[in-house]
């Protein structure tokens, strides 16, 4: 059993939570809900799907999880402009641990500025930006790089959810 | 009286849109508004404000119009998902006409390539990138540098409008 870190905030995309959500919990890991404020509900922006926050993201450290899923939709623009959640990704980029990231989730990593020489994928809006972040966009339904696991959209979603999970099996 | 197109699409952010917009129709200019859809309603993310399409953005060019306002919210995010309105917003950038760019309304201009060097401004979210696009960030209300006024959020309004007016009336 691992210990997976969520960050997550308002208007994620449902399906990219809930369906690695779901595979990560019942294959006997745990998650924990990251973000500014415990116990507040942040609500995804398709099916205002509730997720209930566990610990402010101030509160932790990379050591304390084995691994990071970061939800796409526009929640990751709204983390990247708070420092405590860029401060969380850089360290966790840097642990060398898991991070699991799709469609708009790489927004997270370019703030933290841990992109730079790696291989990823995310959603087509965010292309120039991965590349300008000194990276190799690469057009695929997964994309694993070391740590990194990538992928472009909700329809990726069995490709990146059978990565994760080999990931976290390890 | 000047020709001044924006390009917009679902979840703009409404003040950007309608405060510049006031201000430029009391002021005698023409607006004209660009999507993928002749006839379409899209809204704002805050107050559903609805905006009709006018013409279609891939039936349009640079020569047909005075300047370009982008207003900001996630508008430019989806804006840039589009080959259409990228070449176009890369095409306004060429013809050295005023550009009026607020909050994440510079995404647009980075897919469309055409920052390298330039000074702007932009919502905080998007600042890393910005960098990463080679041009140089400037924490100011509004910056103008030759064709292109910017500003970061709905607080800056006030002196957006204000430099925007004085390059129409230039």
């Amino acid at each position: 059993m691992k210990k997976v870190a969520v960050i997550i905030t308002d208007m994620f995309e449902d399906s990219e939570y809930t369906e690695p959500a779901a595979a990560f919990t019942d294959a006997g890991h745990e998650l924990v809900h990251l973000e500014f404020k415990e116990g507040k509900m942040v609500r995804g922006k398709r099916d205002d799907t509730p997720v209930r926050i566990d610990k402010e993201v101030k509160d932790v450290s990379a050591a304390d999880f084995d691994a990071l899923l970061i939800p796409g939709g526009y929640s990751p623009d709204k983390l990247r402009a708070n420092d405590n959640a860029v401060d969380f990704a850089r360290e966790f980029a840097e642990s060398g641990k898991p991070i699991f990231a799709i469609c708009h989730a790489p927004q997270l990593l370019i703030t933290a500025d841990v992109l730079r020489g790696r291989k990823l994928t995310g959603y087509k809006s965010i292309i120039q930006d991965i590349r300008n972040a000194g990276a190799e966009y690469i057009d695929s339904e997964v994309v694993v790089d070391g740590n990194l696991i990538s992928s472009r959209h909700p329809g990726d979603l069995p490709a990146f959810i059978s990565e994760s999970l080999k990931k976290l099996e390890k």
